[in-house]
């Protein structure tokens, strides 16, 4: 997550700068070969293209509505998470009481170590996120993960102490599916304090129920996550903005023709720039369509996690408590 | 569903390139026409057709809202019932205890039982499913279905261990709906469990009411199969886009016409790339509007059931479990 | 529920064919006053019509939406109906058991019964609707409904057995609202239920819940049924479509002059079909809005029925069990 | 609410008919200043004026989206409270049964009484309403209130029996909030009810929520009602047509100064035509946005309410029913 | 809030007048410089200007989308606040009984506590709002803060008798988030009460639920506090606006240059008025985006708060309620 109100002029460099010089190029290209060689069918009317522009600028906007909506859902869910947590320590410790401190720490514990088992799970990479790509656009996409991404924060990381939290529950790879290992012991967990007679049936349900919830939420961000924007949407929306950009000379050098020989050369910085209005639309819902791929404009899971435990070791009137995660680079991960 | 994020060269004429061919027919002959000719009728102002050019990208734009809606739904269900599943084995579990396992393995049995019975109901073509087109429209689409769809995986559903999860099920033909059967008797189960003093009433409902959310999941399935996007909707979005490619050479001819009579032929190449960008975006509409027809853009229903398959073995304890799908093709179903 | 994936030409004349008769005399009337008398008032410049071509396409693809909104929320609801119904009769089933089977029998008759008396309730004509127009309009909307809509099925309705249904019911005309007085009727027969020791509380109170449910599904049927979509949305979005056509030729006429005068007469053919695209999008979103007028874009409502009354007649281990409705003449009702 | 498919003309021109005045106005002196001066300065270029036309229109239409989301949320959360009404009586009937024919009584009539009071407190004014605006906009409001909205219903609001439905209530103007004091008298009854052994703890909570829903209900009415749509929204949208409508003769004034002297007066009537389609579609959202205005585009408060007290009585198997209200001018409240 | 229906002129100018001055500067400077120079760089075709022109007002339009949901599901939120306050006050009230008079209170001046401490969490300025912005950007939404914003209220701020309502709480530092710690509390109240035997474990159970829902209030509302609009959304739109206005001039220009030299001034303002129409729709959403800033565009927490502690108050049966909140300056917070 980027934690500054408007991005500077590096930060904007930073997300698209680099298309500033295939625009160029290609601007270049045919403005050039159009002073040289005067043919017509570089400067084609300007109407038609604009019909197209005006379509591209649709239904980009729509694909960034949409990855808004993938982006603003995921955070709503942690959001989630963060309410359910505070609702699962509270009722625990209420109902269970001092005489069972063990096993009210036992069921918190569990509850962080389920949100730190998460966040690694929702970063490992699919195949359609920027990582994945092959060629420079993959590497480009590692070293932005390693140097501006979660890999900024692997100290952090590394301290987080999943033996504490994770003390008492079975643990191995014999699960497909690590979180949903830590739930489903949560649930037996809870079966054995009904037994015990530490809980009765009513609130154990109550606190079935925060564990579905649970459920709910790990399912909802594990959907967002396997399931991309749809790429018959997706790629479209990158293969309009290619087509019009392919066809933007031809038509910004027909209009600035007119002006006379002298001044066509003005059709490469306005070229470029109403190009590169359309590839900046398109990058934007680029990055924000799947929010858990490690890099800048992720949400901030590391951060959110960190919150729960602390609010969570507060209520266990822990007094060893780790600090929040402060933004590096103006990025919070 | 897609597993690429941006389609290859390939990709893309797959979906969309046999179009090329109809339009690159239509802006010939116009232009053809207009230049043996000289009709003044086929170089028509340009801004008239700006607007309907314009309305009807709305109108697609709208359409393809409502398709991604409608598969965007489709998906978030498929989550919902990944999500009761493992509530459901979580809770039957815990509740009723290792003393109970051919009770538990039952329930979870029918579980799965159900999710392959549901995928199989879902794939059942309608009316106004691209299968069910008349002549080569229908065959070309069966041809796909069977190439590049559900047909991939033919091996890997008839592996499905259908008989171990309906042990002890009732099963038969007098039922119109056979996966609202098998919840059925997932209800009774629980009511004889009851009877029978393995489940107090609390638990009992509260597993009840995951039985009735998947009695929900299947509905609200059933309701995206059963009823089309409005036809009188999806139907127009397709004439507005043919009527606006059969006025598009009048609108493109008059422009290059003014270039030259040399130029003229360039109205070709432009108005197929015009043409084709609103054909494109009605198709993809069309093609995500019903989101179980077993066609490439489809929700990966074989894949999440055996996910959930995997899942629920291994809540059991089980350790011959099956493995996760694979795309083929670039394509998960 | 139009059941055919593209209309055939006929069903789009059948739907919007006739307005190609005033348009054509409009645009007629208006480009042989021009050729005869050159009026310069007549060829307005194209760029001001423009303007409100796009404002109007916006505010049509708005009501749409609205339109859309409302059909969809309308099925959703009766998709909840489905829903309910099973749940209904799997746990009125599983918790009366078989010892007590003329009350699971009355019980699920009753529901039957509620969802064919909302269904009459809901296609009682209000005000607003097409049916209530005056002069030709209702007529030919009266017709329509006769032949094409809900007048097709009257054999089917009259052949449903509500007196077996309602058995045990007390009916007559003292409610005002006979889908609610069914659905009291439930209540008291589950509270019946309890005082003879047939259901314990908390089972009653699950039941009752499905109860509230059908409260809430009828509720909001009702809500878009006596609410329309607010006229002064929907009467502007006609009349603007009216203005747009009005100013039409004035501006078709100029942009064609320009051609010459023998080309004048082109102007006919590009005025209306640009005409009725706009005419088009307002008749789809107009037809729409109210969906349960008995016309053939209707929510199919006696399909939906019927399929409920197999599902729990099935459930129920009848054996005489009615078939499923079928489309006429690619309406599904 | 309107309750006419398409207004009428005189319904349009009731609406918005004296906007014309005041567009003549403007229209007729810019015309006339360009005919006698021939100042350029009058006929500036269209171009410029159709971004902001395009601008404007995209900004008011998002407007007019927004407000019809109040509106049709008004309308969701009355239809809720009639859902509500149904569940509770038929409970409240249910659970206490004919030998507590007194206590139903009185929770019946008090939600009777609710919603008459909630209604009534919904019609206070508030500060950015039409009828607080000053001046003559003000007292043109106050009596378009008073002749075509609530004003009409007097009588009918007279006759409603309070005394009978509040009896045994505790009324006075200690408690700010009426609304609210008579559904905490509710929860008061109930737990009195329990006491008393009429009840048992279950059914007490289930008949709980439904007051528990009331406060969800009467909070999200009022904070419609309370929190306008942010004015820093509204006001804009207002203020961006009076730009376009101001620079509007400018624009129409240049275009039809081309076809010559004498056809300059043309732009009078074209001018006001595009002005009063922008005029009107603000005035939409405005007089939409706030649905308890007392005026003719309000939600049918008076009518809902009389179908709730209708229903209610009949459930308490009373006679003496008062009739549903009718449209009054058209309008229903 | 604010409270004017439409804004006054003073209002305009207060929240965008400053604006004017860089637009009258740029645009006189471009203006000038064609003037005395007549390059024809500075009069670009505007035709590319008209496309950038839409994208860039669908772009903006879309993110006062977003940023009015932000804002409305922040009120959306308090509303829920307020209904839970009622839930919360009425059954306490009602469980507990006349004879647990200090248990009722404790648990209701709790939630008065509760939210007061969310106000003014809430209230702590985060890294991308603008009193944090640098230099005069930031100092300047500082001023207007204190005189225009929540300065205005701290009279009555300092006037909440948080003592009164904390009394018997456990307050202090060690807990990072206060009203956390007050919820937490309230559990175990809840808790004690029903060790103490003065609730039964249903109704202890139905109580924890509404503060449960509190945890969730709470916990959306700092969601939204805590997650900026993606600021790769919030700053291209800025970004966008001032790319459209710098190239505003040299389109404009260009088309008023046709008029003749005399009237090339009048580019300057009808440049800055289009420019401004930009800067404002920009500035809209800007604002509203964050509705916890203390600036006149936020949420009214403190009247809301008042609301809730008259009604709570009044519920308690006290007689000193302190007064609602009124409007200061046409400002309500």
């Amino acid at each position: 997550m980027l934690v500054r109100k408007t991005l500077s002029f590096r930060g904007v460099m930073f997300i698209a700068g680099h298309h500033f010089w295939w625009l160029a190029a290609w601007m270049t290209l045919m403005t050039s070969l159009y002073h040289f060689t005067h043919w017509k069918m570089l400067a084609i009317p300007w109407l038609p293209l604009s019909v197209v522009g005006t379509a591209v600028a649709f239904y980009v906007g729509f694909k960034n509505n949409q990855a808004y909506g993938r982006l603003w859902e995921g955070r709503k869910i942690w959001g989630g998470i963060v309410n359910s947590s505070r609702m699962w320590a509270s009722m625990v410790n209420g109902f269970l009481g001092k005489e069972n401190k063990a096993d009210t720490e036992k069921l918190v514990y569990g509850y962080i170590a389920w949100i730190y088992t998460l966040r690694s799970q929702l970063l490992q990479p699919t195949q359609w996120e920027h990582v994945s790509l092959r060629h420079l656009f993959g590497s480009f996409s590692v070293n932005r993960r390693k140097n501006f991404g979660v890999g900024m924060y692997e100290e952090e990381v590394a301290a987080i102490e999943m033996k504490k939290y994770l003390r008492g529950f079975e643990t191995g790879d014999h699960f497909a599916n690590g979180a949903t290992h830590i739930l489903h012991q949560q649930t037996q967990t809870l079966n054995m304090l009904y037994d015990q007679g530490k809980l009765d049936v009513f609130k154990q349900l109550e606190l079935q129920r925060v564990v579905n919830d649970c459920f709910e939420h790990q399912g909802k961000l594990e959907r967002i996550k396997k399931f991309p924007l749809p790429r018959q949407y997706g790629s479209f929306s990158f293969l309009f903005v290619c087509i019009f950009i392919f066809m933007l000379p031809f038509g910004i050098v027909g209009e600035f023709a007119k002006l006379g020989d002298a001044w066509i050369w003005l059709a490469i910085p306005f070229g470029m720039v109403i190009g590169w209005v359309y590839v900046v639309m398109e990058l934007i819902g680029d990055y924000s369509e799947n929010p858990f791929e490690g890099l800048p404009y992720d949400i901030p899971m590391l951060s959110i996690c960190r919150t729960i435990e602390i609010d969570l070791l507060n209520m266990l009137g822990e007094t060893d408590i780790p600090k929040p995660v402060q933004p590096k680079r103006e990025i919070l991960m």
